[in-house]
């Protein structure tokens, strides 16, 4: 297996770990989706923010702002969109995550 | 750094990786994007397509149907987005990357 299909496979379950736990594996509650991003992308939130409410409003930006279905909830698509956000904004391009998208 | 935060670098170095060998490090061409399919997920143009000729066309399908600024390149944005489609063939999921999406 290739690096870059052990990656995919790592996003996937990763998603999955985080996705099940309220029964629903298909996709991520907010709640889910914080609990992955507190553990999973650690300081990810103190960038987007430094006060913790705010950390609490960013991740409901980025929740809503990337819900494309506006079910409230993350499918693996949305998510992995999203992880494309946080990579680009790691590699300093725009837009950031942590902004809604217009 | 975590398993996910390791697995989006490596994805974020495979795109730059084939993407600079035409001097444009930020996008994949078609021939680009074909040298990385058939090197980092190997057997997947053979999933699609059984034939040589019909694995050019699958690509080029690939690269069209995913290609959402019609540039003829694919972005970082639009490579995650095809890899995530393969992550979905992978697990069983339609749409599958090798038909065109409607």
């Amino acid at each position: 297996m290739t690096n870059l299909l052990i990656s995919m496979e790592i996003m996937h379950d990763v998603f999955k770990t985080y996705a099940k736990r309220d029964g629903d594996a298909e996709t991520l509650s907010k709640r889910e989706l914080k609990e992955l991003i507190q553990a999973e992308l650690p300081g990810f939130l103190e960038k987007c923010a430094s006060k913790e409410k705010e950390n609490e409003e960013k991740v409901k930006q980025l929740v809503l702002g990337l819900d494309e279905d506006e079910d409230g909830k993350m499918n693996f698509t949305e998510f992995v969109i999203f992880l494309t956000a946080v990579i680009l904004m790691i590699h300093g391009f725009e837009p950031s995550p942590c902004q809604k998208t217009k």
